[in-house]
């Protein structure tokens, strides 16, 4: 009998930001393919009966090809295994879940889907900025670094007037930024890089627009990082003064909200 | 001493699809202020111990106004109780969480996040309709109906070549439709309504851009609804097929997931 593959958002990092349904299709999950992305230090608890193999990287550091991973995931549930896919944030923000639904579709394996938490959303407001904001912003496009707006797409962006969010966007900053104002956006546009949402590291950068250029090469920002781009960024100010760095433990009475720097 | 309110991110509507950590800090509060998304019929079992208000409606149907609801969140804090403030979808998704924390910090009572899956994403991911597909749509831009696009704003979202994705917009769909048209966006541009997402009553409606109003109208669409427009509508076909509708029974009998009381 064909088992199923089920893909799973695994939401922005910490295990306690999936969803119960995510919980519990991975702690009855036979296999579970992950990445880099997602709670996947939390695996052998979230999923103790699971094989869990890592399809981030191959030895030498190389990503495993996607045709590799689809054709692993066939190959485990045509012996009638019930296969997790788990992915970081959602399977269908930049995560190739289509992709790999085409593929088990098309190979006569039932798939479902569980949504995920997405990074474009959960680390701006970790840090305290709002993606929508009332009298502020009353929309927000999300976009990909690793597939940059081309000259058409920044012009149109530059003048949305919407919350712009980009995910795997260091590599390409300069260019998107430059382009950007180049197009007329204002130079005064807030802006943030939050690097590595939700780990302990985080790190949050403020500039306006025309100096973030500047500040990511000072500050050395590098990816993983989430960048927000509007002025939602400045929109709860004297909230983000006590929450960042983030409040990464979850539940814990949070400092008091006045008068701490 | 001064108790603390939480916002959680309800998501678009079944129980377990709110996070662990939602899970854990519903099942600790003292009293939950909800309205009327998210999982509000499960509420006396997600939060057995809490005092629970709806502040979604006065009698008369009337909305309590977000004034009243930020008093009712400060005084039932200043006396000491976590004060879960339940939104469905996510708080900073046209939630107005933004507003609350603003009052809440203001008034001096600590405050703490947790993310929520937003119908933005799930509710088309229910359906087949991936927001981001490679080769076919590397952004999307989230829009509210209620705060429907200006002109400026229409031609640029009719040029941006991306996925549009807008939520409460039925009472404002013709006008959005026409002005992307009048503004050049291809008429034969896929589009999909969403009505009731996550509801056993779930409905998908598909046409053409140039032809959703009058198939709304034929249809007597209503809201809730989510509106997607752009070719990720026709991204998954085949799969598609298997799912609509989708897929609302969770994986397995809803035992109580691991680690939430």
């Amino acid at each position: 009998m064909t088992g199923h593959v089920t893909l799973i958002g695994g939401g922005p990092g910490p295990s306690d930001l999936i969803t119960l349904r995510a919980a519990r299709a991975l702690n009855t999950a036979d296999v579970v393919c992950y990445d880099r992305l997602g709670p996947t230090n939390d695996l052998p608890d979230l999923a103790p009966q699971a094989e869990l193999i890592d399809v981030g990287k191959l030895p030498g550091h190389h990503r495993v090809p996607q045709d590799a991973i689809n054709n692993l995931l066939i190959t485990k549930a045509r012996t009638g295994l019930h296969v997790a896919r788990l992915k970081g944030g959602d399977p269908f923000v930049f995560g190739r879940g289509g992709e790999e639904i085409n593929a088990l579709t098309h190979a006569g394996i039932p798939v479902s889907i569980i949504p995920g938490i997405t990074s474009a959303i959960a680390v701006p407001q970790s840090v305290g900025i709002p993606v929508t904001h009332r009298g502020i912003s009353h929309a927000f496009t999300v976009l990909s670094g690793h597939n940059p707006p081309d000259n058409d797409q920044l012009h149109h962006l530059a003048h949305l007037n919407t919350t712009l969010i980009i995910l795997m966007g260091m590599s390409t900053l300069a260019t998107t930024v430059t382009g950007l104002l180049a197009h007329g956006m204002a130079p005064t546009t807030p802006t943030a890089i939050i690097e590595r949402g939700f780990h302990t590291s985080q790190r949050t950068t403020r500039a306006p627009l025309d100096t973030l250029i500047e500040q990511a090469h000072l500050r050395r920002c590098t990816s993983p990082a989430t960048i927000v781009i509007g002025d939602v960024v400045t929109a709860l100010t004297d909230w983000v003064t006590t929450i960042d760095p983030p409040l990464l433990a979850p539940l814990t009475p949070p400092t008091p909200a006045r008068g701490v720097a």
